[in-house]
This record gives C-alpha cells, sequence and structure tokens, in this order.
C-alpha cells in the first residue's frame, strides 16, 4: 500500500475509504465505514482521534465484540492461512509464524486459558514484541482483574491501530 | 448451513458464535461478537431483539456505517464474484445475477445516485423482491428525504438480518 496524504483521504467517497481503512481496527470495517461520516480530517492524528472515539462510545459489549474480532496469536488462524494480511504481517514481524511445537502448544494453552477467563481473545500489538515476550505477557496479564483486562486489551486495539493508519499514512518507516 | 436449536446457540464459544452468526447483519461480525455477550437466548426472537437493540443504540454515522458495509445490488462486487455467500444467494433469488446489459446499466446509474444523494449504498431485502421491483423501489426511494431515507434502510437491514436468523434456526422453509 502506497502512502497517501489526509488531502486524497478526504476526497474518497465511501467505498474506497473501507477499502482502504476497513482494517485498521481488525475484522471491523463498520468502524471505518462510521468515521467517515467525519470527514473531511485535518489530519493523520484527527482521522485516528474519530476511530477511537467510536470504539470508546460503544457499550462494553461493543468494546468486547472488538476484542472477538480478533484471532489468537500464533493461532489457528495463522496455521490455516486465514489471517488478515495485516495481522499476518504483524504476527510474522514477532516471529510468531516461526514457533517450535513446543512454543506453540505453549501458546494455545495459554490463549485458551485467556479466552476462557475472560470471554475475548488476547490482544497485543505483536508488531512491538517477540516471540520470547508474547507469552510471558500472556501469561502476566491472566492474571489481571477483567475489568483491568478489558480497558488494557482496548488499548492494544488502539496501539494497533495507530501502526496501520501510521503505515497508510506513511508517518513512519514501514515495519517500526 | 444445518438448523439449530437454541440450546445449541446458547452452548457456543464465541468464536463458533461469529463464525456462525457473523453475517446476520452483512459484513458486521462486530454485532455478533457483541450480542454474545448477552447470552443465554430464550429463543429466535429473543437472539434477534439483541441484534437489533445493538443497531439502534449506535450512533448516527454508527449506523450509516452498518449501510455502508453493504454491496450494491448487482454492483461490482456481484460482477467480481466477491459477494458474501448470503448476499449472493439473495441476489440471485431476486433474479438479480441474470440481468440483461441494459437492466445492469439502469441499476448502476440508481444505485450511483443513490450513493450520492445519501452517503450509502441502497439496501434491500432482496429475497421479497424481484429484477422488476428492485430497479422501481430505488427510483422511489432516490425521491425520500434524507432522515426518513436513513430509517427505511435500517428497516431492510432488520429484515434481511430476520431472515438470515431464521435460515440458520430453521425457522421457515429455505428459500423464503
Amino acid at each position: 500500500m502506497q502512502a497517501m496524504d489526509i488531502e486524497k483521504v478526504n476526497s474518497m467517497d465511501f467505498g474506497e475509504f473501507v477499502d482502504v481503512f476497513g482494517n485498521v481496527i481488525e475484522r471491523c470495517p463498520l468502524i471505518a465505514a462510521a468515521v467517515w461520516s467525519q470527514r473531511p480530517f485535518s489530519n493523520l492524528e484527527d482521522l485516528e482521534k474519530h476511530f477511537f472515539a467510536f470504539i470508546d462510545a460503544l457499550p462494553q459489549s461493543g468494546r468486547e465484540g472488538i476484542l472477538r474480532c480478533h484471532p489468537d496469536l500464533a493461532g489457528r488462524e495463522l496455521q490455516q492461512g486465514t489471517l488478515s494480511a495485516e495481522s499476518r504481517r504483524e504476527q510474522s514481524g514477532a516471529g510468531l509464524t516461526s514457533l517450535d511445537a513446543d512454543e506453540r502448544l505453549r501458546l494455545a494453552e495459554l490463549n485458551a486459558q485467556y479466552r476462557a477467563r475472560f470471554g475475548f481473545p488476547f490482544v497485543l500489538a505483536a508488531r512491538r514484541s517477540d516471540r520470547a515476550a508474547v507469552p510471558r505477557e500472556l501469561a502476566r496479564r491472566l492474571r489481571c482483574p477483567p475489568a483491568q483486562e478489558l480497558r488494557t486489551a482496548l488499548a492494544e486495539v488502539k496501539k494497533i491501530g495507530h501502526l496501520r493508519l501510521a503505515d497508510l499514512l506513511g508517518a513512519h518507516p514501514a515495519g517500526l
């Protein structure tokens, strides 16, 4: 995806906008489709602000719903090749596509415990992590109180969204 | 998809639930993922009530966003084969997959006018319509005031959702 400036963004019809920004929040094109109502945007920060405000205004079930649209890290969708392009790149960047069998099993067990405890999958901005840190962080967050963990997980959704938006608008070197 | 009873629905983890109900509202798995928070459901009507309540509680931008996740009838996604399975079946049932070139062009022009006027695509429960009625209804709704048309379009989203839920739960003969 070529980087673009904010004038280009503001000139998009909703079809183009959803094609480009539909996965800023993983598998939630509804959010990009809603944010389009708020154009024109003054810059990347302004655009991002509208994505985050939409998330924050959802009822708790909706915020949990966003989390439930995320894949497990190093989970079934990675094995089956059905990850979104963004998620695959991020998980790959953290080394999660080249785990050995023991590491995969360990992560699968932790993911299952986490899903059973909180009712949503473990979400982490994987691009800022690595294969050793992911299970450590998962084990740590597994012990947090549910209300706190919901806040933490949504903060990770926003970190992921920030990095994806910055990629699309060329605000930092790709991969950082 | 095999019909199922409500006990089966209530026993699903969120991954299964989103796999099955993720497209009750077209391309908005977030909504099914949020509705899972409200289980157990007493019956089909109760399940449906939670889908519709989530839609009604969204800000206007979110309700418009739901509409923007819908494809045009007999539009680009049908030509390119990228419709959801449900949408393809519904458009096919209304005869929209076998339009002649003139009918397709007429509908494309009306769709474009509608999108330009309202900022979302024309949404209609196609299964309850046919190839002659669709352009007639589109031309009629194109002249409605925007606030009224938003309400009409969301009522169609709910009709579509009702039919898709009824299919999944076997509440009526398939195809009706």
